[in-house]
């Protein structure tokens, strides 16, 4: 057996174990009973534990050394190694250790802190998060010879850099407060969008849900849909679990979060099955994902093709008639522009002033620029000034998101260079298939995944986002695609 | 750290371990589509491994030598933690890998022989199959000081002995045949019961299913129903699975299924608690935890009590009018004695033939006194013998039962010790709870709960098998309850 072989054979037990953690989480969220949460959390948490005595393993840095492989895919499978293991030994056990207390503290506490409306009680732990993440982040900073913020987002996003989100984000937020308001005006001059009226029977809307995502191509041999709380995809790639959530007076939310899920399980099921359970048969990352969650939900099924297709489906699916189920109302509902306050809820054009909001002040926070105890007023602020409305409670407002509390810092710009992909992705493949529209409009989305699967699944982690990028688009990560689609959807 | 609390910590993880693969084999049989097999078989394989190996580290033997425990609890866990570790060491590894190729290849070649009614094509396997397991027997026997045939018993069902089998199994087979015959004389002296007419849509048939669950005590805030092609008990304590599977034309086979599981199901959830993922807090072997779905399926639940409780909730669940929903004609039909070919359709008085049988030739086959070539006559010549009954193909004869292609020697007699434990245990609660039955036909099954949680349940594997009979009932496990039980409800 050499070093690589050697290597392989770990790592395919990593990923096994790492298949299991993926099923048993799936299962937590989407079928367990509460009764069952301790003894999910003790096998979790041992899980985890064994998974990572794997990747610390003594013999693993020697064989990272004297491992030679062979060829393209090879060669990047044990770069990926290398990632993966760097990640794991980054940091002394203490700190790991530190970070799991601090973080579960902190996120038990922000729960009750956004019901309850209270920032002061979630200051403490909150400070506590931030030191922890900054210690993180220099530990991971020596070990990766990176700037410490680079070093967190490299978890999220192998490659991902804040000099280049500097200038993306200072590119949009020149742009979009000015294209909102075009936008706004544009949207006034039209009529406003009816209401569709319900309700909207469950298995009626989880029936249309499965037909679209057969549509798409999800493969039912493969994958699974189910019902959680917060909607995810999980499982393998071998077998893709996606959840939604539905609400009898309102299926369109419902719908298009199974559309959005479906193009993330598009990605995980045309990953390269040969490389199955090694670190280089993975998605790329966070940004390439959520373009294709968003390439499906935003760029194909809020178009008029798409509509075309599905308004006769869901007028039959809910016995639907009248003016409010016509194409083009049904066009304006899924395109409608509503500044807000919450992020989830943000239509396409908002939705990246709450990422370039949150961006600025988690990287003040980690600088020391901006005292937490002053969040509450940067947010109030940043809202005003990105979006125009104003900050009436801290739940509504720095308090909404799960990400700080539990020591995501670097994963916010992820969401908006995702859209920025998806824009730039389906406008290469609009010009590179020219059946590709069409066959939407007939509910033929081949074209579409066979572009998808040759042009970003099929490469998993051999390449880097940006080569990915630059090979399927013939340019780096830009704005002007996401501009110029937001232009044609929203102020023709 | 003790020498005790290291163990108790070790088997913690070891338990974590197996309650992962618990929820991932229930989810297998449950929940995966297809396409997810072969990564799922590789997750199973890998916790499989990994959990063997922290079960034979090279600490533990010396571990289980120092321990020092303290009290009944801590004195039987460290018994217990001894005899899984005894289990995982006393077999070579080479022999381990033997019997999983040997006994999977079989299985796959089963499938297919039985599908083709082809004993030949099965032979050779089969015979590959005894080899190992004699093997197996002898390497158990060794390590354990037992009879190779005891030493395989030992691992479904501690403590049980061939000799003591011999004696029941011996007094069975003398009692059954002529009690069979009086038995079908007695029924053909009353009406032949009427079929309940159908369909069932499945949606009644679960609601119905959950009704009587809930009824019986299973906390739904601990546990699921669902569906799977063979039902079975599944997950880990604090977290049960059941499952059933639907037919629209016959709603009994599900429902009493549902009602076998929900037995097996609340001995799992009346586990003591506070010795979850330790050895001492599972339950005790299969004699008792068949006892104990028999108890609910066979002894309570088609008993006259409950069927004048069930009787009107089946005729709201499914419409049912007219003669054949008459509680007299349901009894008739849930007690309703017939000869037959298959052993998981047979009545409670001809089920021990079946075992019997089953018993008298995996022993000789085991021993070289019948050769494999030669089962399938004398497996016809036992039919004849204990039932009366032509077997007309080897499908429907030596090939029906999954347990030896899979290695599964010395688990058959569990079936008839349970059936019989159960009728003791029934019988002691009766006469100890006076309001048990009158509880029942009133739909409170609270009084038998209470007492099989007090007697049988909370003892986990503190106790023999053996002692907690001797407890609860006065008497060690005979077969004079079983015999009066069939002669009360059948010649009555």
């Amino acid at each position: 057996m050499t070093a690589y072989t050697d290597l392989e054979q770990r790592f395919r037990r990593i990923g096994a174990v790492g298949g299991a953690l993926a099923v048993l989480d799936w299962d937590r969220s989407a079928m367990m009973p509460d009764g069952g949460a301790n003894a999910r959390a003790e096998q979790i948490a041992t899980l985890g534990v064994m998974r990572h005595e794997l990747l610390v393993d003594a013999a693993m840095g020697d064989l990272l050394a004297a491992a030679r492989p062979e060829g393209e895919w090879q060669t990047a499978n044990l770069r990926e190694m290398r990632r993966v293991w760097e990640h794991a030994t980054a940091l002394p056990a203490d700190l790991v250790d530190a970070r799991a207390r601090a973080t579960s503290a902190c996120e038990m506490i922000w729960r009750k802190a956004r019901a309850d409306n209270d920032f002061k009680s979630f200051l403490p732990s909150f400070v506590e998060v931030l030191k922890i993440t900054n210690d993180v982040a220099a530990a991971k900073a020596n070990a990766f010879g990176l700037s410490p913020y680079d070093a967190l987002v490299e978890e999220y996003e192998p490659g991902g850099r804040a000099a280049r989100f500097d200038e993306i984000f200072a590119d949009l937020a020149g742009f979009l407060p000015g294209f909102l308001k075009q936008a706004l005006e544009q949207q006034a001059r039209k009529p406003a969008p009816l209401p569709l009226p319900g309700p909207f029977p469950v298995a009626a809307q989880r029936e249309l849900g499965l037909k679209f995502m057969a549509a798409l191509g999800f493969d039912f041999h493969h994958g699974r849909l189910d019902v959680s709380l917060h909607p995810f995809t999980g499982g393998v790639p071998e077998d893709v679990r996606i959840t939604t959530r539905y609400r009898e007076d309102d299926f369109s939310g419902s719908l298009m979060g199974v559309l959005h899920e479906t193009g993330h399980a598009l990605y995980e099921l045309g990953l390269p099955r040969d490389w199955a359970g090694q670190p280089v048969g993975e998605a790329r990352g966070m940004v390439l994902h959520e373009s294709q969650s968003l390439l499906v939900e935003m760029q194909a099924c809020r178009g008029h093709e798409f509509i075309a297709y599905a308004a006769p489906l869901l007028r039959a699916a809910f016995g639907g008639t009248g003016p409010a189920w016509d194409e083009a109302n049904i066009a304006r509902l899924y395109t409608r522009v509503r500044p807000g306050l919450i992020r989830v809820d943000a239509d396409e054009v908002c939705y990246p002033a709450h990422v370039i909001l949150r961006y600025r002040l988690e990287r003040a926070l980690l600088r020391g620029d901006l005292a937490p105890a002053d969040l509450p007023g940067a947010w109030t602020d940043g809202m005003k000034e990105l979006l125009g409305v104003t900050v009436p409670t801290d739940r509504d407002g720095c308090l909404q998101d799960i990400h700080w509390p539990t020591g995501s810092f670097g994963y916010f710009p992820t969401y908006t260079l995702g859209a920025l992909s998806a824009a730039q992705l389906f406008a290469a493949a609009r010009a590179q298939s020219p059946d590709l529209l069409p066959g939407i409009a007939r509910g033929d989305f081949r074209p579409l995944l066979a572009w998808l699967r040759s042009k970003v699944h099929r490469h998993g982690s051999v390449l880097a986002t940006d080569d990915i990028l630059q090979r399927a688009t013939g340019a780096p990560l830009g704005t002007g695609p996401f501009k110029a689609h937001l232009k044609a959807r929203y102020l023709a």
